[in-house]
């Protein structure tokens, strides 16, 4: 059917919408929705498969708008469409409280998958989704069982396209010929400096080819709604690579300063809002008018989806009766479940057990729990043998034509792209039927701290394995070992930041990891051997931190984490047998989680009384807040075997007594002398 | 002259140094350097331009291992031409403070321009050296006196092809059209991961076409001496693009491992090294031999090296006859010497001027100082008008041939390109006569965490201009709200953080930026209004924290930063008028330089005897430090009009008053109530 008054009409609908909530906002970004409009209809309304009943159906399309900053346009497709976003809520655009922020949050708004606006995230988060997809299809789809075969769509503009984590990402997903994903590119060269001529010439066709990507281009993407939909027709039958589709818009068509920055970021005037509805044929008068025949299209597309969705519960149905347990095993998985009894594969330990590297002991984790938790995709951003997060068994996920792997394999090769790995778990974490753990060294976690501070505002459940944690890397130096790293993360909220001291801790770690399902989390873990503990248990660790070794007599309590509690307990020899003085320890593999815990326990943890110590081997920021004083290293470290490095900067039984011994006597005349955890306040949270 | 034996001999000599230094240490990267010693040899010998006695000669070429890992390979080129690098420091590879650390790092060792290892860092900060090389000459460079026209060459993997801070910095140099920049990929197939080919198979020549480059491809990088000098001549003459050398080698060439993961990250086994010596008629018995012949040839280069300085400061020395102003200008900026009088131009205001953001206020620094401190060289991440980084009258740095700056011009078009840009600032700063400073939100610093963190570990004056700097941002959201972005820097040694209140201070944290030439800084600005303080002066400032408001009567400290130290001093007025409490404030623009002033100053500031409160309007983390008790966000923020999203939170008088009153109580009966600042122990630094 060719393209009509109709279709112009929701077009422009989409467009004074955007309009008006900018303006009414006084706030925002006109031109992306303005330009975007034309093709933003012809793929919701001709391809994609959704139902806004039930924004969570599995096999519908997905949709990113990876230049967030236009979510005007998303949400006034929501609304149209008939998602639970309505005409209030686009009055309340970037209001307080609202549904509809300044960019869009996954959390907050139906219908919205993945939070952007930081750009080049949304971008790569639709690769995760397209590789949630692959994987999922492969696992479950089966001959007259097409249950997942959904298309990822993302819009991405000239930003997104400079951003390195979306390049990362787009080599990726050429590598992995993703035929599941359209990206459209919105080539209107304008970006908030003004023209790209003056900061991006480069070829982003070729470039893209180069990645092994199909391009369109689709030059008037204002008018050419039947180029439009070619374009993407045939991006959906190009099944063995992604496929992007340059189209080349005008940013802000009908504004009097279409095609220039000042539509990019800033609310169109009066007068120009009054030109632009005129030109579009509504009245200059009335703001936030729909007409109703834009309301019946969109309406019947809706009852379109919500049909596929009921044939689709249909199909589910029947496919129960013929593969029971994997109809089992999605619909769990669509729960948010995991497997039953799944955590009695966690290893334990005992004291007597040998001294072993937690990326070791994580590496037993994984090997231990991959069969029970097939939800778990792992992989490493090209550590895998220094990160150890392969099990022996494990298939790489790849395309079968490579011959290296399987769709449905459950390892993913991220290659030296950190950022994309991080940005793309938080789509894998998205799709909804996987759990994604990604691996490199903690250091290097920072390269992806764009995409790890997404994992924690949009609740995704994703791992980082985050190994060589600290100094005791050893040789490869100060531009390898983290000092910075764990204070950033725990300054981020809804992280879990877990530093495990042995093997118990580490189960535990994965435990919280895996049952937190809003939250994701961190895992420091070291490349050195640690002793098993006498006093760990994975009910203790899962407590966030524990008593390790008690001495009601005690006149100091030494609190720490990871490799260092190994060193803690023998201070505490140390202290007894060289200078009298009785010391307790204090585990504290997750300050998040201790948090949560109750005050009483808390405080039986770290008590009144007697001073605290803190010990950990880099920034002491923040320490302040769980001991009276702290010892860490606040400067670089050095290149050098491990144990010459913690020799270095004292952090051997002798260190730790001397400072011991410092805090003791500094406290002996304080009055009361409280447990750092009592506070004059609560914090806002 | 044709390549011949002793050309093998020294290419062999890299190699077998590397193998014996990497064994020594039993540690280390051997793969790399055995691969990468032919291009080494003929780039040193036949083309570059360096005096190994003046490693800071400003005209030298530059050379940047971007695969930092491979750092024997540089180590051992550093050696064998004479750099104040010994065989006894190549013995001493990966031990405790050598000058031979795991990877290179630039404070350290002579003849290492800047700190790699951390992947794509390197291949970034080598298009800021061209950068920096390009703006110098278009500057200094007169007729007859062409007296910068270094070369800047860099090697690169596949590691640092992977990684978006390069494929950024890459599209930039492209842009750029940096002739003076020649990038020689090690196209040697293997990564950790082992074969490209499991996450890596773009086309990477036509990548860089795309972006702009020249390429050319030199397909037996082992053995093809003319090949190799021929494709460096090449790059050479093509003045209008910089060129990509794409070398296929083999990795660990001569190792019975050659071609595999196996050489890449692991000494080569006591057979392998005997087998490897014998290949090249080495006595496999011997350990670190340099054949006498080596150091003749590479002693005649270094001798070269040393006359052509000796030119040049000839050639100097001249121009100094025809062009006074500019010959001082330069010898002063390579003595690291601020103009005479440069801070008298700093805006100071008093407490009647109005209220006005810290972004206008650092524009206000920036018209005022740029006549006054040429080299400084502004930019911004495509954010230009919000930052608020480019003087009025600037020239945009751009090829002239572009239409739209020029070479001489000082404010830098980044692009969407966090991370670069920070790469690229490193690059600019270790050329040695520039200042960079560039621009982006506060929340997108971190997208650049990995470049920034270098900015400290090796000791650049690069200054980060991050506006936007909290949730008094407003409408953009969570997304775009800093929450744990102070505490990430603050943690990370060597970083000035600064977050000035008014216009004073913002005056102070670039005269510290400016003067501190060790020490990069992230000056965090507001997008708000800020009121012109009672109590600021620069003086009072550059101490990092001072008074703002005394009363010598007061119950508690406010201890406060930017947008929220003028709420502290209108809660002294609430507190005052409707609590009959008196409170006094000090303003902390930066806790780092704070930190270094005087025991005695700094307990004046925050003294003993009353309880200390901090605000700052984002994670408490590390306040506890310079406070009892902390009032922060310890969760996202909201989109909304920013007056609300403060009162939401409460940072109002009224919520500041309450957490005063709540923390006066609970001190009342803790004796003696030390400062926060009085400590047990010293921190080691």
């Amino acid at each position: 059917m060719p393209y009509g008054e109709i279709d112009q009409l929701a077009i422009n609908t989409i467009r004074t919408l955007a309009v008006d909530a900018t303006a009414k906002a006084n706030s925002g970004h006109p031109g992306a929705p303005m330009g975007m409009a034309p093709v933003s209809h012809v793929l919701f309304n001709k391809f994609m498969k959704f139902n806004p009943k039930n924004p969570n159906w599995v096999n519908r399309d997905r949709f990113v708008l990876s230049n967030g900053h236009g979510c005007m346009l998303q949400y006034a497709l929501l609304h149209l469409f008939g998602y639970a976003v309505s005409l209030d809520d686009l009055k309340a655009f970037r209001q307080l409280d609202s549904i509809t922020p300044g960019h869009p949050e996954a959390h907050d708004t139906p219908g919205i998958e993945v939070t952007t606006g930081p750009l080049g995230q949304g971008f790569s988060n639709a690769v995760g989704l397209a590789i949630a997809q692959a994987h999922t299809a492969a696992v479950f789809n089966k001959p007259g069982y097409n249950l997942v075969d959904n298309y990822t769509y993302t819009f991405f503009g000239d930003g997104c396209a400079m951003e390195g984590v979306a390049s990362e990402a787009a080599s990726t997903a050429g590598h992995l010929k993703l035929g599941n994903l359209i990206a459209i590119y919105d080539d209107n060269h304008i970006s908030i400096d003004g023209d790209t001529k003056c900061a991006f010439t480069e070829d982003v066709t070729k470039r893209f080819e180069s990645y092994g990507w199909h391009v369109v281009w689709v030059k008037d993407g204002d008018h050419d709604l039947e180029g439009i939909e070619a374009a993407i027709k045939e991006a959906q039958s190009v099944k063995d690579k992604p496929s992007m589709i340059r189209l080349t818009t005008t940013i802000g068509f009908g504004s009097k300063l279409q095609g220039t920055g000042g539509v990019h970021g800033n609310p169109l005037k009066a007068d120009d809002i009054q030109h632009v509805k005129k030109l579009f044929g509504f009245d200059p008068e009335k703001t936030f008018v729909v007409p109703q025949e834009v309301y019946d299209l969109y309406g019947k597309k809706a009852a379109e989806g919500a049909a596929l969705e009921a044939e689709w519960n249909q199909l589910f149905e029947k496919y129960g009766s013929e593969h029971k347990e994997l109809h089992a095993d999605l619909a769990r998985r669509l729960a948010g479940k995991l497997p039953e009894g799944w955590e009695k594969k966690l290893p334990t330990y005992k004291p007597t057990d040998p001294a072993i590297a937690s990326r070791k002991l994580s590496e037993s984790v994984l090997e231990a729990i991959h069969d029970a938790v097939p939800e778990l995709l792992s992989g490493s951003a090209d550590l895998t043998g220094s990160n150890n997060t392969r099990w022996k068994n494990a298939v790489d996920f790849q395309p079968p034509e490579l011959g290296i792997g399987e769709w449905s394999g459950r390892y993913l090769r991220y290659g030296v792209r950190e950022h994309a790995m991080a940005a793309i778990m938080n789509g894998i974490a998205a799709y909804g039927t996987l759990i994604p753990a990604g691996g490199t060294f903690l250091n290097f976690v920072s390269y992806a701290a764009g995409a790890v501070r997404l994992s924690s505002l949009s609740h995704q459940r994703v791992i980082y394995v985050a190994t060589h944690d600290s100094i005791g890397l050893g040789e490869d130096g100060p531009t390898h070992q983290p000092i910075e790293t764990l204070a950033h993360f725990r300054a981020l909220p809804n992280m879990m930041v877990w530093r495990p001291a042995d093997g118990n801790e580490t189960s535990a770690a994965y435990y919280m990891a895996l049952t937190s399902k809003d939250t994701p989390s961190i895992l420091a873990l070291t490349r050195q051997n640690l002793p098993q503990l006498e006093g760990s248990t994975i009910e203790k660790a899962i407590k966030g931190g524990y008593v390790a070794y008690e001495d009601k007599d005690a006149a100091i309590t030494l609190v720490s984490t990871g490799s260092e509690v190994g060193i803690c307990l023998e201070a505490v020899k140390e202290l007894a047998e060289k200078h009298n003085i009785k010391a307790r320890v204090v585990s504290m593999p997750c300050v998040e989680v201790f948090d949560a815990q109750s005050k009483d326990y808390r405080l039986s943890v770290i008590p009144d009384g007697i001073p605290a110590l803190s010990v950990e081997v880099m920034s002491t920021l923040g320490w302040e807040k769980y001991s009276h004083e702290q010892f860490g290293l606040n400067r670089f470290g050095a290149s050098g075997p491990y144990k010459e490095v913690y020799k270095k900067f004292e952090f051997t039984p002798e260190g730790i007594s001397k400072r011991a011994i410092a805090t003791i006597d500094f406290y002996k005349d304080v009055k009361p002398l409280r447990s750092p955890l009592n506070r004059a306040f609560t914090q806002l949270i």
